[in-house]
């Protein structure tokens, strides 16, 4: 006996939940969780169910592509880890709660690797025997940095890239090659604060609360679809630099937990938003 | 078109999502959202499923009950405002937030009728056209006053009762005359602080969290299943009186968004706990 | 003996602390509470000082005269309730919180009357024996329509005007008029979708929270110094509409904490921001 | 120049923050901070002054010692970090979050050595290059493991050892030689579920909110002084085990918060509470 999880998208049509829940029925799998939600505004139908049984995968989608809409997108995936690259500059704060919830089995994912534009944290990812690629941007055009950035990572055939604290900007082409697979922590309340130094712009506004923001990144700057956010209270007795230290426990916390949903499967893109089940 | 909620709880079996989901599609009812449960501890199944379309009760709920196992409960519930009587004593505050919200509609709730042992809250209630009882209990004895409070609330045939601080113990058959119908708010986050003067034990006690738990009333004191929790932060600086002020606002806090799910029938009892899909 | 809270800041020097705290100890007068701030940016002192004693203003405020640098401020506020004047549009949930924490005794502030360019809130207003003045813009320019409502506010004689979701924007010279001392709700987390329908903005964006923020009116549109923010959690499930629903507690929670802040004489404003000790 | 903290407590007395601030006033030194509080309950004082300057220490203290009322207790700390000994079973989530962050400089704390006994950390600990000492309990009474355990503990003359899920109770010879020198996290909401097993009793009694409890450790069991609580919403989809997963991130959350406090000498033991300035 298996655990699988079927992820099913399609336009909305009657009976979709009916159709799918029969056939799984037909094929004796136990349904241990199942959520569905229909977008209004687009008319799409989204739903994930937890399956527990023997699985005949090529039957069991052959006869849901016949129950579901044209076009429909379904999709059985297993349990096992998903693997990840982590890509850093040179702040250790979100790497090591990912090494750390990696090694200590909280966080569901395998690090294929680290690759870093310095190599200040090349030490503490060897501590976990994982091997840290230094690929320094120095002297390299953006294009040539990612050729060979991207040389190593390929290689690695990871189902995420983690942005953890990567501080440059990606390219269209190498943001189209990780297509919806590229997540990263954002420093602030998207939209709040868009750009470089949200902390500094978060203190000269005098706000009462920072954040932090999980997103898949697409080739439109701190606008792909969010996965997760998170606030913590600051007051007038926080310098823009205290806000960033306190803001590092919140961007490490919710890049953790959006990994958590993504790599769990409960994460669908749908446009500039995600529709977590 | 209407809206009803479906309400399907019983001994859990293969298929049951498929098999009720089928009869609603039968029905040509449109499922808008679709909870379940399954506890693993007890073996029960619980579905919650808000539909839409032109309904046909009775050959619907025969024809569940002829899917469903022996013993099966199913409840086809309207869209219409629950009833509610509140009973008590002499602090406003929950009051005050229930009057309020059924008012401005973010709470949907008919208020029928107050019922106090003391008049100290008339006035308020009366602002608002609402019918208020007051009931003493001086001079009487527990069954004698609940048997005066009981003539009056009777009458209105409510769908439930909400103590909103009635700082008074109901007798077991005043519970069992409104079984899983009374909502009680306790001025602590249970279990810690169970009984008298919470606030005062909480101070002696040197929390740093206080808290307020709304909970459905049973026979067993402080031990009815639990609806909402909430807590707020406290410190050194708070005396019990402040504590006491500070934990009101959790209090109808907490109360009105146990009474919104209780009302709009997202709540499911299962023993001394709480299913809410 | 009565309790008073001085109010004192100035350009940061040695010494401050311990010179005023002098004074007081040589007015016999009990510090309650000392709460102190220097904001390093500006070299600005700021301190809140609660005494219980016998005071003699004159002589206490002169004597910290003389101890404080040129141009100091030094402000000695009683203990009664600040007085307010609610300005509303059509929205209850705001007007009807203030109003009842005014009843219960929760929010320290007596409201003299409410001004409203609908009467959609007349009734609510009057159940609790509060002038409404209703002075519709309609067939008015802003001027004139402000000029009518300055009529009747000025006569109230008003510690603070509260924008309880009043829906227009004020003219500069209306501002003026009440320099830090009109405090707005705007339904949003700031500066997070500055300007018209943020739930809208919210919902296209797909965030995950949402929130609100008081702050001090100034001419800078949405740019007044924060008071407060607060957010929920929001999700896919979450239409425009239910966001604006959701959207209301927490609006009107952060306007009456920002209110008490303001009211029991905590907050400073400095340039944008706000100190609150 | 250097800073350091001073900390105050005493008798309540006319005048105390007046008396101190002008010492530290006449030694030229500068608050950088000021934080007091006095507990009207027992009549006691407690301040913590952080101050910036050229130090006198012990003319500072003389003075001090000659303006405070008889009996008070005055400490003049540097800013160095404290040494810490963490004491281990073999759940390693408080054990990583506290070897990553003071890795990371986010906890301002030397840790000297790791004690467990069982060996299971012990490759964990050592990545970090630190001392890990394996003592097993096995074969021996409670008194002979705590001797065996002492010995290695003294050595390192920590200023705090910390229970980061160290599943034994102490002895109480073993609590007195490190009197408020002991901090533990507690898996639950102290007072709820105190005792064993509590995510199986949160579990067992529906409740919707678990949390921690981080505290100093005297002889009364999970009665020390509490230093910081946290909690995190749970629902009936949660299994004991579940919560126990998810009451990990709270625990460790929980733990360095309130280890943030303690080794930045923000924290008064008063009784069986906490003054934390």
């Amino acid at each position: 006996m298996e655990k699988k999880t079927l992820l099913t998208h399609c336009k909305d049509a009657p009976g979709l939940i009916s159709k799918v829940t029969n056939i799984c029925y037909k094929h004796q799998l136990n349904i241990i969780h199942n959520n569905e939600f229909v977008d209004n505004t687009s008319g799409h139908f989204f739903m994930r169910t937890e399956l527990h049984g023997y699985f005949n995968d090529s039957i069991l989608l052959e006869e849901l592509d016949q129950a579901l809409p044209q076009g429909a997108s379904r999709k059985l995936v297993g349990a096992n880890r998903k693997r990840i690259v982590i890509m850093v500059t040179k702040e250790a704060h979100c790497l090591g709660d990912i090494l750390m919830k990696s090694y200590d089995g909280s966080l569901n994912v395998d690090i294929a690797a680290v690759v870093g534009n310095y190599d200040t944290l090349q030490s503490l990812t060897e501590k976990f025997d994982i091997p840290y690629h230094y690929i320094s941007h120095i002297g390299l055009d953006r294009e040539e940095h990612e050729k060979k950035m991207l040389e190593v990572i390929d290689q690695y055939n990871a189902d995420y890239l983690v942005l953890a604290k990567f501080m440059r900007v990606l390219t269209p082409s190498f943001v189209e090659n990780y297509r919806h697979k590229i997540i990263n922590i954002h420093h602030s309340f998207l939209p709040a604060f868009i750009g470089a130094r949200p902390y500094q712009q978060a203190y000269d506004r005098g706000v009462k609360i920072i954040g932090a923001t999980a997103h898949f990144v697409t080739n439109d700057l701190d606008e792909g679809p969010i996965i997760k956010q998170d606030v913590i209270p600051v007051d007038h007795n926080f310098s823009a630099r205290d806000m960033a230290q306190a803001g590092r426990d919140v961007e490490k916390s919710v890049l953790s937990k959006a990994l958590n949903k993504v790599v769990n499967d409960h994460v669908f893109v749908m446009g500039n938003k995600t529709v977590i089940l």
